[in-house]
C-alpha cells in the first residue's frame, strides 16, 4: 500500500487516487521517460529524462555535469511519470478533461556511490527505454560509468492518479444536442528507421523490430 | 529570437538547442499538456495539465483549491512541454538516446484577474486539448469561472531543445556487427468513443472526428 503524507493525499478529485502499489508499478513500468522536478537556485526546474526501476527505488541519470543533476543530489525531487490516454470531450467546456495515468514520486535524491548498484540502475534505466539492448551492445566502458551520475529515489512517498472512462456532465446538460465522449491518444513504435551509416541488410533483432508499447491502454 | 539567461543557457549538448522564437511555438503547439513545476513547501512538485498560449503568454488553470495552483500563484515556476519522437538504438549503451522535441519555460506565473483575459485564456486552453469545442458546447457559466483559477506565464524566458537523427557512435564502434537506428514513437488519435449515455446515432463532428495529431512527425 501507499501510505499519504500531506503531499500525497489527495485534494482534488480523491476517487481518482490509487493507493496499492502494483498500480504505481504498473504506471512506471509503462513509461519512457518521466519529468524530473528540482530546486535550482531557489526556483522550480522541470527536466525530461529516461528513469529505470529496481523493486521499490527509481534511477534517473545524467551527465555528470547537468545542471539538473547537480542541483538534485541530495536534495528533495519530484518524478513524474504521464500517461496521456484521451481526450475527454463534455456537453460543457467545464467538464472537458483527459484521461491518464500518472505517478508522482517524492522524497530526497541519493548519489549512487556503490560501483555495483551504479551498473545495476544503469541496467535498469536501459532495460526501460530499450530492452535487450544492453546484452546486444557494447557495454559502458570504466570511463563512460565515470562520466554518468546516477541518483536513487525511494518510491516511500508516491501518489497515483488514473482517470479513465467517459465524460462526467451535469444532470441537466445531458440533453443537450452535442456528441460527447472520449477522444483516445495512442502511443505506439513505428517501423525501425536504421542508421544510414549501417551495412545494408543488417537485420533488426526481434527485440526492436516486435516491440510493443508496454501496457498502453 | 529567445534570449539566453544562466537559467536558459544550455549546458550540455548545446547542439540540440534552437534559438528562434518559431521553434518554441512549434512545441507548444503541438503539445496537449505540460508539466508544470512548483517549489511547494519548500519542495518541488510536477503536475502534469493542460496549457494554452496566446501570442507570448502562455496560460495553466485549475480549480481554486489546487494545492499545486495555490503554490504557483505569484511564484517562480518552470512548465515544460516534451514530445518524445523516438528511442536512438546505438552501438553501445552509452551512446543510447532519444529523439524529442522539449520547452522549458521559466518565470513568475501571475493570477489572470480582467475578467476578459480569463475567459481568452480559458478559451486558449481548451482550443490546445479540443479544438471547436468551446464554439460547439455549453459555455461557462459564471459560478464555473469563478471555480477556476488561471495562471500567465510570459514566454520571455524559455530553451528548446530538438534531438533528431540517428545516433552519434564513437568512431570505433561503428565497426561492430550489431544493428543501430531509431524506433520511432508515434502518438494518434484513436477513433472516437461515444459517450454510452448518448442516445445512439448521434453524429460525430468533423472537428473530432478528423482531428490529427499536430505537427507530430
Amino acid at each position: 500500500m501507499l501510505s499519504a503524507t500531506p503531499r500525497t493525499a489527495l485534494g482534488r478529485s480523491k476517487e481518482r487516487g490509487r493507493r496499492d502499489r502494483q498500480a504505481l508499478y504498473d504506471v512506471l513500468d509503462a513509461g519512457l521517460i518521466c519529468h524530473l522536478g528540482v530546486v535550482a537556485s531557489g526556483a522550480p526546474m522541470v527536466v525530461p529524462t529516461g528513469y529505470g526501476r529496481i523493486g521499490d527505488t527509481l534511477y534517473v541519470h545524467g551527465s555528470t555535469g547537468a545542471r539538473s543533476l547537480r542541483a538534485a543530489a541530495g536534495a528533495e525531487v519530484c518524478v513524474t511519470v504521464t500517461h496521456l490516454d484521451g481526450i475527454v470531450l463534455a456537453r460543457s467546456v467545464f467538464h472537458h478533461s483527459v484521461n491518464y495515468r500518472s505517478a508522482m514520486v517524492y522524497g530526497t535524491a541519493r548519489v549512487v556511490d556503490d560501483p555495483d548498484e551504479h551498473v545495476a540502475a544503469l541496467r535498469a534505466l536501459s532495460e526501460q527505454l530499450a530492452p535487450g539492448q544492453w546484452d546486444a551492445v557494447r557495454p559502458p566502458t570504466r570511463k563512460e560509468l565515470a562520466a554518468t551520475t546516477v541518483l536513487a529515489l525511494s518510491l516511500a512517498e508516491a501518489s497515483v492518479k488514473v482517470r479513465q472512462g467517459p465524460p462526467s456532465d451535469d444532470e441537466e446538460d445531458y440533453a443537450l444536442p452535442v456528441w460527447a465522449g472520449v477522444l483516445p491518444v495512442e502511443t505506439a513504435f513505428g517501423a525501425p528507421e536504421p542508421d544510414p551509416a549501417l551495412p545494408p541488410g543488417t537485420p533488426v533483432p526481434e527485440h526492436i523490430a516486435g516491440r510493443k508499447m508496454a501496457l498502453y491502454q
